[in-house]
């Protein structure tokens, strides 16, 4: 099942003579002169610099040539013609054909017609609810996957003018969400746009009822509420069990996973806050990139490098950890998506054939927005005694007009990344301080607490600017490195057994909470449960 | 300076004999039937659980007899009477003053008499800017430690009635926030509230200019103008020097941290948006953590105990990450205020006296709220290659009035914490597919993907119920633990100089953006710079 090339990986990634890793990252720029030549790649819209990482010119071109041994070329070309590549649930995994334009050529011409034929009826759909006078509301519920996406994506291009209704989000079954959102809403001219793809899930299914209910309670009639009520699932059957009109079902298909569906009927809330044009141009941006992917060379394939890099980091500098940082108020959320994107597709300890793998994969992935994450957690970043690598992200034309605030943005943008490798020796901040006039004794005090190690390694990715194009091409970068990384380490990006055990513990739990029988559990969860009488 | 027994305390702390981990922690409840009563902790409006850490009782007992001995009791009641505990700016940590009441017994008497009437002053404002109609919006300026607490304390506090004027958060000099805050707010009815410790905080500076500017834009006098500025500062001088009105300037002190201010004037806009009252139950929920904290014995003290956990899942156990939980859609931004919290109190590579630390510090602080969480990352906590430590935060009694929504909410919080150490086995895994009428080859291809390694460690926070006296026991419980903590570890919590370097870079960073003269940087900047062109 697997191709063998992988497993073998890792294994000779450690065999590498990595003592180019005692120069340090400064060091390296004086010994290979075509560092930045070799490592600040153009990717459609993107600029991208993994220049400032802790990888040596020859540990680069080791790892090139692994990769494009590594049958991981082949795995991408299947991947794009629709071969059963996620194997635990023997599915394609086809969400670049959500991408899909007229005309392209693609493998199987029958499912392009298909998709193209639902997003015009979905983007139609949209469109008329944006002409119709009815709706002030949208409620999106929806969780993980059916959330996340269109919910950063409507962030991302708040800079555009959302001339739609307003749309809301409701994920988890928190009542406090929900009274949060019944606070704002109308229920006389809300849309309930219900996702999930296989139509079950607990949390969507209760706030649906909830909603449903407020509608009434409202004086909607059960034909009103009808009308109101749009599933986006994989799962028509469920649905129209469900009461949900046939032409209010916008179909995704089981080839889509849910981190990876902003681009099916998920992403409705999208064309509804801001028209079927943005949603489109959306599409075509993560079509650039997924044809970068499909065509680009080894070396100059970002989903590719960022990948490489991502095994570097944790395979053989053992950095277990990875900070995104946006420096854009619009993408405060990315790290979130991207969090869910990468962990739940790689946050797994066997390998595609269940066996337990030898080594660690998929890093914690956090972050926040700068520069207000230069004022939490960068002191940690810069002085802490964890060393953690950081993906900045920047765009290069602001979408306002305040340009003495965008110069200042990128300027601290910049000058992190910069710092982080630059860092600042103990001799340079003792002499630092006398200069300054401080005595010998305050400075030898302080210059511990004020000199930085450095070396820390760093990305940055410069956007040309955020509209929906380059946003989804963002987004499509990222998915495709997270496959190239499930490639690298021998596992399958596309199931997620892991969320299993807790659902069945949560059944029972449930029947406890409401006092009725069930299976006793541990003593904690007991004295837990006693404690909520 | 240092307290010597700190220095030893990792030492011993490696010589305990943890052969008792290697029993799961389901073992340990076997083998100690006072498990739950011993770890199983009420704090004022909390019920604290740590039983499911991985620790046996052997452990626990070593652990509080060193806690005991290790000086952190003295260094303790330092901190409350006022002595400089902040070694490297000489100064001392009073954050617990900014709670104190009336007529309380503490060690500086004319301290307390300032903070108080200080505190009289600002609620006495807020409440006029609440009787008044002439605001409508607050646009509360302020990054770091002068933004996350008043933000997180919002949300927290949403589910009350926010009867005062709109508040509008604007942190990073990102001109995208600055813009989407305009769009909203009137011009003509907005109150500024600049906060920043020192008043020269750059993206603070850069947004109240131009707020001012959009003011006068609006057709405001120069007077009007100053009518609509408050400053929130410990610099009351600079901020007379720009123009604030010495009314309107409501001070904190030299011995408040940023990350510790959110019970001084900092917190005006939880005043603002909800009232002095609420403020106040704000601060009595704090103090009665700090009096907690001050006299509770060792073995029954939340902020030791958590500090206690801390330090042996990351120095024992190796654990470098933690995650945290709220199942709480109005605390979602608390695992963002604890980052800050603990990482830029505790990222720190060198000890109090300035020598590299032997031994990690400070783990890195990340989560999102439940049950999201559990439709992102949580397939990698169950099944990823790391263990990562959770704390599960949830409430007995909620704000609203959706029985069923709470119940299922809580049954997945317990349920999680529990699933996270009972684990599958591979056999079990294999037996359930069985049952359920899989093939054996089905059943044997599948199990690994659906077996769970479990024993990974949690805590559970039960709260009695999130208001403000609530919210503000718990944030005073994290600030006590990232203090302990600290003084475990042997650094310094309430300095930062690891954000000096950056600042100055991004100043030179800055004019060479703006085509101006300032020394040249590394390659890789140098062609980021040339990109921006």
């Amino acid at each position: 099942m697997r191709n063998p090339l992988f497993s073998k990986l890792l294994t000779d990634l450690r065999k590498i003579d990595i003592a180019a890793t005692s120069l340090r990252i400064e060091q390296l720029f004086e010994h290979e002169p075509d560092r930045i030549q070799r490592m600040s790649v153009r990717l459609p819209g993107i600029l991208l610099d993994i220049s400032k990482q802790r990888l040596s010119k020859k540990a680069h071109q080791v790892l090139l040539e692994m990769l494009s041994k590594s049958g991981l070329l082949s795995e991408r070309a299947r991947m794009f013609e629709g071969e059963v590549i996620n194997y635990t649930e023997q599915r394609p995994v086809l969400h670049v054909a959500l991408r899909a334009q007229e005309g392209d050529a693609v493998a199987m011409p029958q499912l392009l017609a298909e998709v193209l034929a639902q997003r015009r009826r979905m983007l139609a759909f949209a469109e008329e609810i944006r002409s119709s006078n009815n709706i002030s509301d949208v409620i999106h519920v929806g969780i993980g996957g059916s959330d996340l996406g269109p919910r950063v994506a409507l962030q991302a291009l708040s800079s555009g003018t959302p001339d739609g209704p307003r749309v809301h989000f409701l994920s988890s079954m928190d009542g406090h969400a929900l009274a949060n959102v019944l606070a704002i809403a109308n229920p006389k001219r809300t849309l309930l746009s219900i996702a999930s793809k296989s139509f079950s899930t607990l949390e969507t299914r209760i706030n649906a009822a909830s909603l449903r209910l407020w509608m009434q309670e409202a004086g909607l009639s059960e034909q009103e509420i009808k009308t109101r009520c749009v599933a986006l699932t994989a799962n028509t059957q469920a649905a129209l069990s469900e009461g949900i009109l046939p032409e209010f079902i916008f179909p995704l298909w089981e080839w889509v996973g849910g981190r990876y569906s902003l681009c099916s009927s998920i992403g409705l809330p999208i064309a509804l806050a801001f028209g079927s044009k943005v949603f489109e141009q959306m599409l075509a941006g993560a079509r650039a990139m997924d044809q970068h992917f499909l065509n680009a060379p080894v070396d100059l394939n970002g989903p590719i490098l960022l990948a490489m890099v991502d095994v570097w980091n944790l395979n053989v500098l053992d950095l277990r950890t990875h900070c995104i940082v946006p420096y854009h108020a619009n993408l405060a959320r990315l790290p979130a998506y991207l969090q869910q994107l990468e962990m739940e597709s790689n946050g797994k300890a066997r390998d595609v054939d269940g066996l337990p793998l030898p080594y660690q994969v998929a890093p914690l992935v956090w972050g926040e927005a700068g520069t207000d994450a230069q004022h939490s957690f960068f002191q940690w970043l810069h002085q802490g005694t964890q060393v953690c690598p950081v993906d900045f992200i920047a765009v290069k034309t602001a979408s306002h007009s305040y340009a003495e605030h965008h110069s200042q943005l990128i300027a601290n943008c910049l000058a992190q990344s910069a710092a982080l490798m630059k860092g600042k020796s103990l001799q340079q901040a003792h002499a630092e301080m006398m200069a300054a006039g401080m005595s010998a004794a305050q400075a030898d005090a302080l210059a511990g607490h004020r000199a930085f190690e450095g070396n820390r390694p760093s990305s940055v990715l410069l956007l040309d600017k955020l509209d929906a194009w380059h946003f989804g091409a963002l987004i499509a970068l990222y998915e495709h490195k997270t496959f190239v990384a499930s490639l690298l380490w021998g596992i399958n990006a596309f199931d997620q057994w892991g969320v299993e055990l807790g659902k069945n513990l949560a059944a029972d739990m449930y029947l406890r909470i409401r006092g009725q029988a069930a299976p006793k559990f541990d003593p904690s969860t007991e004295s837990l449960l006693q404690a909520l009488k």
